[in-house]
C-alpha cells in the first residue's frame, strides 16, 4: 500500500473503541476524521442507571468535541455513514463522502430482536441516551397511571415490569427497578403500593448471567430474588404485543412496561462490506482486526467477531473494545512511520480484566482472574471500577456525589418525566386509560 | 358557606404558588388534592441554564410526590384540568372530575405570542423542561450543521441566535448563549469559529429590563454588550418565518435559532371562569385573591392580576407566587377552623424582596430595597439567593458543584444533544442541509 505524505484516517463511531483509537493514535503525517451520529461519547455501562432514575443523562455522556478539543489533528463530524465505496476507499455519508487511506469501523451494536423487529415498539431496548430517557419516563408514567386506575387488573398490569434477557443489562435493569419500587417510590403514592410492583426477568437459558461461573450466577439469582425480582429461567418469549408478553408455554404476562435486553446485533452497515458475518452481523475479522481482503479497513468493538485461543469469541464489553482500539492505533501508527504496509502485523490478544455485574445496593457479582466475589465486596469493586473508567473528571465527581447521596437518603435524583408533551402522554403508552376515582 | 366535617381542597398546579400553598396549609379536617400535568416541581429561574447546557434537567426539578411524600393528607394527581363546573363546585379533568370545597388555581402562564400563535413553531418559548431540552439540542445542532456547511451565508445564518424580548428571561438567555459560544464551544470546532456567532437580542422598548431603574438597565446593557451580545432596542418584530425574523423596519435577520422571550400569558383555562381577565388572560382577583363572585376559588401566581397600592400589578415572579400561596393557605385554614366563611378576609400585600437578573460570569444587576448593585456583587447575590431557594438539598449541592466546576474549568456539563432520534435530526431544523466539504 502506498502511503501519501498526509494519511487520511477515518474513524466511524466514538464509543469505547473509536475514542480509545483516537486517544492512542498520534502521527504528524496523519489527519483523523471521526464520524458519529450523536454528539456525545456515552458511558454505556451506566446507561441503565439513567433509565432507573439514578443518574441524569449528562452525567454519563461527554461531548466528543470536548474530549478531543485539544487534538488539532482530529476533526469530529456529527454525521451518519450510510454506505462504503470500497474500491474508491470512500465512506458515503448521508450527504457527501469521505476518502480514507485507513478506515476504522467502531460503530458498535444495536438492539437485536432475533428476526422480530415488530417487537421493538412494544419492548424497547437500551442502547442510547434517548432510549434510557424514554424508558425512565414510561416507567414513571405507568406508576402515575396506576395511581389513577380503579380496575384492579389494569392496576396490576401497570405495576408490572417485564425485562426480557438475563445478561448483565437485564440483570442490572431488573435489580435497579426492584430497588426503585421498593426503596424510592414506596413513600410517594396514596392509592397504590409500589412495593407490590412485579419485576419479572425472563431468561431463555437455565441460568442468568450464563457467561459467569455457575456459583456466581446462582449467587446473582439469589441476590436479585432477595430484592423482589421474579426470575423465570429456561423459558423463551414466543410473542410480544402491546402491553403483554407471551411465553413459549402459552402463558401470557400482562405488563405496563416491557424492556428488551436479550440481544445485540452489529450495525446493519456491516452487510455493505461484502465479507463474511456471523449471525449477529459481526465482521469475522483477521487476527490483526482487519477486514478480510481489506488491509486498510479494521473493525473493532461490538461489530467485530474475534476468536480467542480457547475458541470463544472476545466478549462485547467496553474493555475489549478499548483494547482493540489501542491495538489498531499501534498498527496504523507503525505503518505510517515505516511508510508502507508492514509484512506482518501483530495479532490482537484480549486481556480479560474480569467481569462483573451489579444487582443493587451492596449487591453484585464479580469474577476477576481466579477470584470470585459476591455481595458488598463485589459491589464496592464495581463502584470503584466504574468511577475510574467514567470519562471526564466532572462526571466522576458528579456520579460519586449522586451515588453517595442516594446511598444515604434512599432517594433518586432523576425521577422526572420529560420527553413527551403532556398533551400526548396518554396516547403514547399502550392500553392506558386515565380514570380518577370519585373522591 | 357551609363547611362539612371533611373539607376538600383542590390545588391546580404545583409551581411556586401551588407548592407553597401546600407547604403552608395544615388542617386535620382538610383533604388536599394537587393536580399537575407534569410530575415535577420546576425551578423556573434556572431553566435558561438547562437550555444553555449549564445544568441538567433533574438538577432544577424535583418530583412533586417526593416533596410532599410525608404529607399523608395530600394526594398528588398527574393529570390535566380541562374545565370547571362552577355551580357544582367541580373541576373537570381529562378523564374524571374532582369536587372541591375550596379551589386554588395556580396554573401559571404559558408563552404568549401576541396573537401570532403561528410563530411558535419557528420561535419556541421557554416554560417547561421539555422546552429547555429541545432548545439545548437545537442550539448545539446548529453549530454542528455550521461545521459541515460550505456556503458562507448559510453558515452565518446557522451561527446566529436571535432572542426576542429583553426582559429577565431574554437577557439571561442571550448572556448565557454569548458565554457558551465565547468561552465553552470556542475550542471545539475545526472549520467554524464559535466566537463569531451572533447573539442578537431584540427589545421593543427603548431599554432592556425596563422594570428596573434606568441606570441598572443601562448597566445590564453594557454588561451584555461586553459579552458580545448585539442589542436592538426600540424595534418590534413584524413577522417570524422559518429561519428568519422580520423587523418593523423591514430588515430581515436570518438565524439558525430564534427564541421567544417576549410574552407570557395566563393559562387559557382562565377563560372558562366567566370572570373579567386582563389582556394577558390573568384573572382580576379580589384583594383577598379570591375570584370575583366565587369566595371558594382563589387564583394565585402568574395567572392572577393583583394591583399594588401604587397601582402597578404585582410582578409575575416566584416570590410573589409564593407569598400568594401562603396568604391563601392562612385564609382557608382560618375558615375551616372557624367552621364558616369569615366576614372579612385580609387583603394580600406583596412584599417586594428586590429583583435581579444575571447576565453571565460575574455579570448581573440587582435592585434590593434602596440598594442597586451591578457586576460581581450582584452576581454573587444572585448565585446565593438561587441556591437558597432551589427546592431540595440534593439539587442545591449538585447545582453548587456544577457552578463551581464551570467557573474554574470554563466547561459546561450538559452539551448533549438528546431528544431527537438521529435519523430525523436533519428534517427537524428549518433550512438544514448537511454538506461535507471534500477533504
Amino acid at each position: 500500500m502506498h502511503l501519501e505524505k498526509e494519511c487520511r484516517v477515518v474513524v466511524l463511531g466514538a464509543g469505547f473503541g473509536g475514542l480509545t483509537f483516537c486517544q492512542n493514535f498520534h502521527h504528524p503525517n496523519a489527519r483523523i476524521t471521526v464520524v458519529d451520529r450523536t454528539n456525545h461519547h456515552l458511558f454505556q455501562p451506566l446507561l441503565y442507571q439513567v433509565a432507573a432514575c439514578g443518574l441524569s443523562a449528562p452525567e454519563i455522556a461527554q461531548p466528543i468535541r470536548g474530549i478531543l478539543s485539544n487534538r488539532a489533528d482530529i476533526t469530529v463530524l456529527f454525521h451518519q455513514a450510510v454506505d462504503f465505496d470500497l474500491a474508491q476507499k470512500r465512506v458515503v455519508l448521508e450527504k457527501g463522502a469521505l476518502d480514507y487511506d485507513y478506515l476504522v469501523l467502531a460503530l458498535g451494536g444495536q438492539t437485536g430482536y432475533f428476526g422480530h423487529p415488530e417487537w421493538e415498539q412494544f419492548a424497547p431496548g437500551l442502547k442510547t441516551l434517548d432510549d434510557a430517557l424514554r424508558i425512565r419516563s414510561r416507567i414513571l408514567l405507568a406508576f402515575e397511571q396506576a395511581e389513577n386506575e380503579t380496575d384492579p387488573a389494569e392496576r396490576d398490569r401497570l405495576l408490572t415490569i417485564v425485562v426480557v434477557g438475563g445478561g448483565p443489562t437485564g440483570v442490572e435493569l431488573a435489580g435497579a427497578f426492584a430497588e426503585l419500587t421498593r426503596t424510592v417510590l414506596n413513600r410517594d403514592f396514596r392509592r397504590i403500593d409500589p412495593t407490590k410492583a412485579r419485576i419479572i426477568l425472563i431468561e431463555g437459558s437455565p441460568l442468568i448471567l450464563s457467561h459467569l461461573p455457575q456459583d456466581l450466577s446462582a449467587s446473582a439469582q439469589r441476590q436479585l430474588e432477595a430484592l423482589g425480582v421474579q426470575i423465570r429461567n429456561n423459558i423463551h418469549v414466543k410473542d410480544i404485543r402491546a402491553g403483554e408478553v407471551e411465553l413459549a408455554n402459552g402463558e401470557i404476562i400482562r405488563a405496563g412496561n416491557i424492556l428488551w435486553a436479550a440481544g445485540v446485533s452489529a450495525t446493519p452497515l456491516t452487510k455493505n462490506l461484502g465479507v463474511e458475518l456471523d449471525k449477529a452481523g459481526r465482521v469475522k475479522v483477521n487476527p490483526d482486526l482487519s477486514v478480510p481482503g481489506h488491509p486498510e479497513i479494521f473493525a473493532i468493538g461490538d461489530m467485530a467477531l474475534v476468536l480467542q485461543d480457547n475458541g470463544k469469541p472476545v466478549p462485547g464489553v467496553s474493555p475489549a473494545a478499548m483494547q482493540m482500539g489501542k491495538h489498531v492505533a499501534k498498527i496504523i501508527e507503525a505503518e505510517i512511520q515505516a511508510g508502507t504496509k508492514t509484512a506482518a502485523r501483530p495479532a490482537f490478544k484480549y486481556w480479560d480484566k474480569g467481569t462483573m455485574a451489579t444487582i443493587g445496593r451492596s449487591a453484585a457479582v464479580a469474577w476477576i482472574g481466579r477470584f470470585k466475589f459476591s455481595g458488598l465486596l463485589a459491589w464496592l469493586a464495581w463502584l470503584f471500577i466504574h468511577l475510574i473508567f467514567l470519562v471526564g473528571f466532572r462526571n466522576r465527581l458528579a456520579v460519586l456525589f449522586q451515588w453517595t447521596y442516594s446511598y444515604f437518603s434512599y432517594k433518586r435524583s432523576a425521577r422526572i418525566i420529560t420527553y413527551m408533551p403532556a398533551e400526548t402522554l396518554n396516547a403514547k403508552v399502550p392500553g392506558n386509560k386515565l380514570v380518577v376515582p370519585p373522591p
